[in-house]
C-alpha cells in the first residue's frame, strides 16, 4: 500500500509520499515513491507514485529515456517538454505504453493494471501546477478549493486536510499538516509506513527547497506524533458528553 | 453510501449509523438503518446495515417473519434465539437466503451483493456481545483490544476511534466518540449525512438506555462539530512547523 499527498498552496508546493510497498502480506519493503527532476535549472518537477510498483517503476523508467512522439519522431523527456500540461501528458502517455506492454500479461495472471501519480511542478515561464494522473494516462489538476490531491490509501487522511488545508495556507504548515494526514494513515493501515520522502517547493523558485526523508525515530516527526495525539485526546475530552435522557420505560 | 459504527465498552454497547442512502448520484434518500429489538423483555439487540438496501431491507424482514430451520422445521427469530451467538448465526443466515433468492438476479444485472451488518446486544444471562457479518452471513466478533466494528464508508472515522477509544472508556464518551467518528465521515464523504441514529445499551439492563434520532441543527451535535473543528486547528496550529532547512543549492 501507499498514501502520496501533494498540497498546492500560495506559496508553492510540498508533496509526500510513503516508502513502504508489500506484495502480499509477508513481502513488505522500503522503495522510494517520490521523484524530484530538476532539468537544466528551469524547470522543477515532482512524482509520486501509488500502485503495482512494476508499473510505476516502468513509468518512472520510460520518462527518464524519453519517449518518441509518434507524430514528430522527436524523443520527449520531462525535460524538455514545453509546459507542465504537456509533461503531464507525457506522464500519461508513458502509462498507456506500460499498460500496452505489460497490460495483457497482468490481465492473464489476473492483476489489475492500477497505478497513480501525482505530478507536479513549475516550468520557468509557466505557472506551478499540480495534477493527479490515472490508469488510463488521464489527469485532473489540483484547485484552489481544496487545494490538494491524494493518492493510495487516502481515505484515513483526508479529514485533516479537508478541515486545515486552504489555498492561503503557509507553505511549512501545510508541509505540517500533511505530516499529521500521513501520520493518521500510518496509524490504521500498517502498509503504509515510514520512512517518509518530503518535497517542497517555492513558487517560482523553480529548484526544491527541501528534499527530506523522515526515518524512523526522528526528533521532529515523533514529536508530531506525540502532540497530535495528546491534542486530539484533550480535543474530545473537553467536549460534553451527549445530553440524550434514558428513556423511560 | 453508509456508515455505522458500534463501540463495545465495560458499560455497555452504543450503536450509531447514518440514515443517507443513494441510488446513484441523483437519487439520494433517508432510511433507517439502525433497528431495535427489545423481545419480550429478556433482550435487547441491535443491528445496522450497509450495502444495498434492498438486500438488507429484505434480511430485515425476514428476521421479522422468522425462518424455518431446516433441520427442526421450527420458525427461528431473533426473539426467540437461545443466545447472542445463536442469533448472530441466525442473522448470518438470513443473508445467504436473501442471496439465493436475490444472488442471481442481482448478478446478471451487474450488480454486486454487497451488504454487511453490525449485530450486538445482549440476551438475559449471556454476555453482551458485537459482531460484524458479512454478506457470505460469516461473522467476526468484537474484542476488548480495539473495542469497535464499523461498516459502510468506514475510513475516514477510524484514526479517532483508534485513538480514543478503549474498553474501560465511559459508556457516554463512547458515544461522543462515535459522534465524532460519524462528523469526520460526514465532512469527507457527502454520501454519509443526517439525521443520524444512535442506540446506547448499558450492560445486563436489558432495554435501551437511548434510542435517539440526531436531526440536522440540533444543538448538542452542531456544537460537537464546532468544538471539534475548533479543537483540530487549535491542535495543528500549537505543533511547531517542521524544521527541514532550505537546501543549499
Amino acid at each position: 500500500m501507499t498514501y502520496c499527498t501533494g498540497i498546492l498552496v500560495e506559496q508553492g508546493l510540498v508533496m509526500l509520499g510513503d516508502t513502504r510497498t508489500n506484495a502480499g502480506l509477508d513481502n513488505v519493503s522500503t522503495f522510494r515513491k517520490l521523484h524530484v527532476y530538476r532539468g537544466a535549472g528551469d524547470r522543477v518537477l515532482l512524482l509520486a507514485s501509488a500502485g503495482n510498483l512494476s508499473v510505476s517503476q516502468s513509468v518512472v523508467s520510460l520518462l527518464a529515456e524519453g519517449m518518441e512522439n509518434p507524430d514528430t519522431g522527436e524523443v520527449e523527456r520531462l525535460d524538455s517538454a514545453a509546459s507542465l500540461f504537456k509533461a503531464a501528458q507525457l506522464v500519461g502517455r508513458a502509462v498507456r505504453s506500460v499498460r500496452t506492454i505489460d497490460g495483457p500479461g497482468l490481465e492473464a495472471a489476473n492483476v489489475t493494471f492500477d497505478v497513480s501519480f501525482l505530478f507536479g511542478g513549475q516550468i520557468r515561464g509557466g505557472p506551478m501546477r499540480l495534477f493527479m494522473i490515472y490508469a488510463a494516462g488521464n489527469f485532473i489538476e489540483c484547485g484552489q478549493d481544496a487545494p490538494f490531491l491524494q493518492i493510495g490509501e487516502h481515505k484515513y487522511g483526508k479529514p485533516i486536510l479537508d478541515r486545515a488545508v486552504k489555498f492561503s495556507t503557509d507553505l511549512y504548515d501545510a508541509l505540517k499538516i500533511g505530516l499529521i494526514s500521513m501520520d493518521s494513515t500510518m496509524r490504521s493501515n500498517l502498509a503504509v509506513g515510514l520512512p517518509i520522502d518530503i518535497a517542497v517547493l517555492r513558487r517560482d523558485a523553480l529548484e526544491p527547497e527541501v528534499v527530506h526523508r523522515i526515518e524512523a525515530g526522528e526528533p521532529y516527526f515523533h514529536d508530531l506524533r506525540e502532540r497530535w495525539s495528546a491534542a486530539l485526546r484533550a480535543a474530545h475530552m473537553a467536549i460534553p458528553r451527549p445530553p440524550y435522557e434514558p428513556r423511560k420505560s
